[in-house]
């Protein structure tokens, strides 16, 4: 059994795990976003101002993907939400599994939007599907404007691109315009945001586009 | 054969190839480094800063591995070294057959530092042995203070740890005495530089202390 056989045979057995998980959010009406980055890129603070803008309008769950630790679910409850943290205790990457398990603490009825903060990495997450409704990534303009050409996978899978740390730009050597053009020959219709969640900018149009989404599912 | 049983014979395979790689490197004399961070880190900035200070000094070659693009090795041949290029084509680490593979390009005896620039990822590569006499990792403040406590391993692997990026730190939240800290806390040994590749502070101390790694190595 060759290595490449072994990791096909792993992918499909959990697509239709999170195939499962899909029907159970299509069920209760959930929206599911599978939200993605590197390390470092501010996940857990464009979800806590994503909260702050969408609380009252969204119900909204999230589960926190991390290796070890649970400092992220910790400071999204703050706000408020449930927040439930996997430990991959080594995992690069949340899975279809991982995430049917999690599902186990909240009542999905009772939910609108579930947000999956996935283990920094930009590379493994994006091939595992967990049976959400779309993928989004974040990307940090202090790792520089060269990651469509490096992680293409990431780009090509993500419905949404959000660019974070605006406020840096005057510091780091980043073109926001090579991004945005090197992310557009990945994927022509991905959406692209550019916030700084420390500062505020960009955050209205982010959180009103994506609760445009949460509203189309529920037609 | 559980996934698990698969996963513990890839990284024995890998490491009976990684210890043929050392032996070769033994005998040339070559000291090699597995160089490791977050997509963005300045990984290759650093590598470029460092054959500076060292040029002259010491003979350098450097294997740049990325999923995609040949940017970086293009980038480290403009400084006059070789460098030899690995396309993972979607693996999210480097292994030890890989860089079998790219030491056919090197004249080892030739050489007294070869740098290898693995994938950008904070988790994988520390799984994976090449061979290395020792890993080090570079982490941004723009990551922020918490990674040692969400990606243990890749800390407890790293000999060194360069801290880059200092020049950003009035702008963003993060105690570079937390990393140091929450770091040595993983590993007491490891060695830690503070750094601006952009503006150079840090780098001669970074560079002395590279260069008396390779001397011992030869005695």
């Amino acid at each position: 059994m060759s290595t490449v056989r072994v990791i096909r045979d792993i992918l499909d057995a959990n697509d239709r795990i999170a195939k499962d998980n899909a029907k159970l959010f299509a069920r209760s009406g959930v929206f599911v976003v599978n939200l993605m980055s590197s390390p470092g890129a501010g996940k857990t603070t464009l979800l806590e101002r994503t909260i702050e803008k969408l609380a009252g309008r969204l119900r909204i769950g999230v589960i926190e993907g991390d290796i070890q630790s649970s400092v992220d679910a910790e400071r999204i409850e703050r706000h408020g939400v449930k927040a439930v943290q996997i430990n991959t205790g080594g995992a690069c990457h949340l899975d279809g599994n991982m995430i049917r398990d999690a599902l186990d603490e909240f009542d999905l009825d009772a939910l609108d939007l579930l947000v999956v903060e996935n283990v920094g990495n930009l590379v493994c997450p994006a091939e595992f599907q967990v049976g959400e409704d779309m993928k989004a990534m974040l990307l940090s303009v202090a790792e520089g404007d060269d990651k469509p050409l490096k992680y293409p996978l990431m780009f090509q899978q993500s419905r949404a691109l959000v660019i974070n740390k605006i406020d840096l730009l005057p510091y780091v050597n980043c073109s926001v315009e090579a991004i945005e053009q090197r992310a557009k020959a990945l994927r022509e219709d991905i959406a692209i945001f550019q916030v700084s969640c420390t500062k505020g900018d960009g955050l209205d149009a982010w959180a009103a586009w994506l609760a445009a989404q949460v509203a189309s599912k529920r037609g």
